[in-house]
């Protein structure tokens, strides 16, 4: 992916993939932000409503599919990539929601991990969709 | 963070924070659900509905609070925790979803954000919250 | 269906069904609201949050199900009845949000069906999920 | 509001406002969705998403605004217009996800309304906007 110098005031956005740390993801949406002095409107409620309109439009691309099996094998390429980008936008806005509340979002997930872990015994729920308080 | 042996199948969950990569967590994930037998019920649109759920309890946490400042200055340690947890959730459900779909998030994530950059020229949105279509 | 007198300052609540006007509806919700002294949480964005947090609800009775066929002939009599509530607690929200907007949400309504019959002519879209700016 | 006979096989849609009842709601999306055939699509789950969907659109409205007083002070003719109409398609798609599902939306609210009332005693949760069950 090259770098997009001119646009961005002539930092270097760096490839991206699955191999991308959080704290690389935060820093590049938070500079994102105020590059464009948009901080001011990145109050908690109102990046929680920006969340809920991305899911909505993940929402979208799913709503008259009926029943879609893993690997999308029915969805075009083009739906493919716009589902990619609809899931990163959800994905930027988590990010950046967790980063203004002052969440470090993967220790956080990393002790819900856990208890899930915890909640969720595998000799109990081995095959089972039960919900934890029903088990 | 300790590991949890006995829960999980003898396997440990090492510590998460800020500097866990997607690829981690993603796998992390991932054998959660295989551990349980759970990838049969993880199709797309369930994973989907489950991300709106959670997305619908952080919103539960906000909904009676008025305007809320960066910092969550107002919120009880408990309810912070409580957030973080909710947060959490929301980002399994989204990199599980992902996975599934077949989608590289982290790749597909950083071709977003160069496309916002095209879209959000500096010069164009400095301290506008005006969407692209109408700048 | 009875009446909760002593419940509710010795007013009567009587029986909705199918035939109660949307103006009964929102004026029942409204008055829920104020015997509670509940107006002054009841802003427009806390309300949609609230809202959001009950499609979240209807969505986690959804979200293991894989594809559910109409009339809900695998649901429970306990999940449906549950499933009516959250429906319920979906339409308050829907109409006391309308409501504190000063949105008269019947008329509102009326004329996007309006809009809606001329964005979609039987014509160009029958048998077709097509959006009305692909058709 | 004038009838669009061209447009919806010379059926008259008749002027709606506060007046009218669930019953005829219903019924008037019922047709709108028989007419074009597309009752094949509108099983529960996709109609669930279409509803997540227009709750993102509501939510779009209102994310970059912070708090928002009753009566939209703030906002345009325009934006208003457009809140009522994404509005409406939340009550179209709450509607029609009821009436496939075989639920008595307003027989259904009713019952839940009185069980709110009783969830919610006057003289307990007067002016507290706390949640049942920690009263």
């Amino acid at each position: 992916m090259e770098a997009v110098e001119a646009a961005d005031g002539g930092r270097d956005v760096h490839a991206w993939d699955a191999e991308i740390t959080l704290d690389r993801l935060r820093g590049d949406i938070r500079r994102f932000a105020s590059d464009r002095d948009w901080e001011q409107f990145q109050t908690p409620r109102n990046l929680l409503l920006a969340l809920v309109g991305e899911v909505g439009e993940v929402s979208e691309i799913f709503q008259w599919k009926g029943e879609v099996d893993n690997g999308l094998t029915g969805f075009s390429e083009e739906e493919k990539k716009h589902l990619g980008e609809e899931l990163s936008d959800v994905l930027f806005y988590l990010l950046r929601l967790s980063d203004v509340c002052g969440i470090d979002l993967g220790q956080a997930a990393g002790k819900k991990l856990l208890k899930n872990i915890e909640k969720y015994p595998v000799s109990k729920c081995y095959g089972k969709s039960t919900k934890y308080n029903k088990l």
